[in-house]
């Protein structure tokens, strides 16, 4: 179990894609967002993982992430996972010892950029590059499972 | 992942446990239980599994299980799950080269006794002993996670 302080933000500009260090392709869907948690299942290449997150609010929450079968994952996204599926190419840009994960959503979320950083530690202090844009920590739109529900082409923009 | 053919049934006396194996204690609890799939931790002595069943009614069903370290059982029942959890001794019966798995609940299902018998295929033969009484596989008020949600000290008797 680790517990995961992330925040996340909406990009400035697009300077950050002159920094990309590698991409990585995600297709992800829920097993279920209830009050309590959600519980996640990834594909990323030829790796899987099922992932359980306590549905807290904000920036930091209890995660749970477990390796399973490449197969067991494809029939668990195809038959049992909430439609549609969310998927998005991640790129990681390495600035200053922290991690940038940069999501561009493909699909019913295409058009939406998200940038993510994961600290150790609630309050560590990171440098925000130029190309950071408005915080979104706390907007629950933003969260994966609802862009599942709810996805970017139906907002009020 | 293994397709699960599973029939359950009512006790028609206790004969049974003198027959009994042995026994083992679970503790369980649903992180959800959606009308896709439900998603259960189940921690016995010293093991914990995350499982992964479709909700179809009846008596075969997809099933996908894990084991994961006791320590993130523990946190996601005890945080994650939804509340009252499920306990029960589980005793095992060798009968006719099939287990019977007889589940006799605690806590808020005290006084439910329930016997499974897995199948390798649906239609497999299998002899039914003295002591299994009414067929109740596809009631729906006996699966694990409604015993949770509505457990046998509420039902009308």
């Amino acid at each position: 179990m680790a517990l995961e302080v992330e925040h996340k933000f909406l990009l400035a500009n697009d300077d950050w894609r002159g920094e990309i260090d590698h991409s990585v392709h995600y297709k992800q869907g829920y097993l279920s967002s209830s009050p309590l948690s959600s519980v996640r299942v990834r594909i990323s290449d030829k790796q899987a993982w099922l992932n359980i997150k306590s549905a807290t609010i904000g920036s930091h929450r209890q995660e749970f992430e477990y390796e399973i079968p490449l197969n067991d994952a494809n029939s668990i996204l195809d038959e049992l996972c909430h439609k549609p599926l969310v998927e998005k190419i991640r790129h990681f840009v390495y600035r200053d010892r922290h991690v940038w994960e940069i999501d561009e959503f493909m699909g019913d979320n295409q058009g939406l950029i998200v940038a993510e950083i994961e600290l150790s530690a609630v309050g560590e202090a990171f440098v925000r590059p130029d190309w950071v844009g408005m915080e979104v920590t706390d907007d629950i739109r933003y969260y994966n499972n609802n862009l599942c529900k709810h996805p970017f082409k139906d907002w009020d923009k």
